[in-house]
């Protein structure tokens, strides 16, 4: 597979058989109470319970474990603020070579520790894409290690495919699949695999009305980039990536978007009625639920619970 | 059985099979990183993932199963600021008959909703245990409702040992079973099932030192009160019962007292590590591991994560 095309379901059945020993094939917890205050039958794809606690390990242990031995030697690098930075650090530490990470110097303290903990190399930059690229080309054109795309990249999309996979093999009836969508990896994964499983799925994007330019590109049928997001979905707040719009605009059902006091309260419905630590950008499935109650009424809906990477509160 | 008398094994096998279709079978958690940092191989039973969010319902569920039913039809009755509350109040709920709860009025907000929604009938009452008894008296006099105990009730402790007998079950290899410790009812009920299940596990009582009388008392010989408990772990506050304090003597192992730093770095790992909102009783087991790290290196250790009722924090 070339690193440019569009992958497929197969390459996410590949992918599947190249990581599932390396990944936590992650439980799917349901809730009464939850059902009976949404008025629908959800099943929650528990991805904070992933190693480094995101569905991005999937992606990262993928694209790694795709890499020749003679790619493999350099390393990788990636500009990341969020999980896909401690994600690729982790896949490089498994297979033995190094992992630079170019981080903003405002990035959080707990995704810093992440990275560190994972042994991946940091440099910081100032918070600006230009800057983050720059940053990258100069470690890449160094080093020689091999620059690993945190969304709009086929391995990667492969890699978060293999979640709805998951799910779908063990929850065959489900009738709608909610993703949380910023760069779109996920989302274009998770379209592969469900609509390839279960052609009769429909399969929602929830995204916060403040970072909403798949909503705009979707809707509009062209691309939009993501300008001045603003969101506590720190993990949504990226444009949608070209392959990942490529794949939208052929299996996307619809785009919900969800607000921040709505993703606000999925969380604390997650924690009171479900015990379970998830961050913002985690919640924004459930919040589509919240959002648009009438859309999933009696319907059996999976959702995924993307991460879980929030800072201890006592 | 006497309600007086002391359960044994079969109790616990008899309430297995009385409850375990009303109850969760619920999983059991493991942490790379939890294991690394503290040098032993923990296996989390996750009760706060149990109907009501705590171990309490299994006990309270077979304590209302095994009434008659014209013991049932006047309902049941019972004093409790916590997670027994609202058990009771489902387990009753559940069998179509009512449940008087008194509560102290200083009770915190999130156990009053909790016991309001599972539809107990709530008496306010102050907060000393003369007059908590008093009002549940009252009730009983009046109603003919019967009187649950929280902990020292041989059909409570049958109900929370089965906890320990599917852990024990799931992990046959475990050497090592650590148990939270408040009034007793977790700690008996584990101890009948992990010793005839496992004749030479050690079963470790943990137990804030701020409220350490089954410390004194299981060291001593001697039963010795809760006096002015003052720890974070609000479930463990309350004095050992007098059938609790029995099979202690005959069947513990260890009593490992942990300081309240020790309980919020346990949360703090449980939270971060594993993604797992849990009380502060709840954590006291993994606190005894932090506490005396050189008692579990390198053993097989269940440790019981009693509970999860943390109101929200953003």
């Amino acid at each position: 597979m070339n690193t440019g095309s569009i992958p497929s379901f197969q390459d996410v059945l590949d992918a599947y058989s190249r990581i599932r020993y390396l990944v936590h094939r992650t439980p799917v917890h349901q809730s009464v109470s939850v059902n009976s205050i949404t008025g629908s039958e959800l099943f929650f794809k528990c991805e904070n319970f992933q190693k480094v606690g995101a569905f991005k390990f999937r992606g990262a242990s993928n694209a790694v474990g795709l890499l020749s031995e003679d790619e493999k030697k350099p390393g990788v690098v990636t500009h990341s603020s969020g999980n896909h930075a401690a994600a690729l650090a982790l896949a490089a530490r498994m297979n033995g070579i190094p992992a630079y990470i170019v981080m903003p110097d405002n990035s959080p303290e707990i995704k810093i520790n992440a990275v560190r903990n994972y042994s991946g190399k940091i440099t910081f930059c100032p918070p600006s894409l230009e800057d983050r690229e720059k940053y990258s080309r100069e470690i890449i054109g160094r080093t020689g290690a091999t620059f690993i795309h945190p969304y709009d990249h086929p391995h990667v999309i492969a890699g978060q495919g293999t979640c709805a996979y998951e799910l779908l093999s063990d929850f065959p009836q489900l009738e709608v699949l909610v993703v949380p969508t910023g760069g779109g990896g996920l989302l274009a994964g998770s379209l592969l695999a469900a609509k390839a499983m279960i052609p009769g799925i429909q399969v929602i994007a929830a995204e916060p009305l403040g970072a909403d330019d798949a909503f705009k590109s979707f809707y509009s049928g062209k691309w939009h980039p993501s300008v001045k997001p603003s969101t506590i979905a720190d993990g949504l707040l990226t444009s949608i990536g070209q392959i990942n719009f490529s794949i939208m605009q052929q299996h996307l059902n619809e785009v919900i978007r969800v607000s921040d006091e709505q993703i606000i309260q999925a969380m604390e419905l997650l924690w009171e009625r479900m015990k379970l630590v998830v961050e913002p950008s985690g919640a924004a499935g459930l919040a589509a639920v919240l959002a648009q109650p009438d859309y999933f009424k009696n319907k059996k809906t999976g959702i995924i619970i993307s991460g879980g990477n929030r800072a201890f509160q006592l």
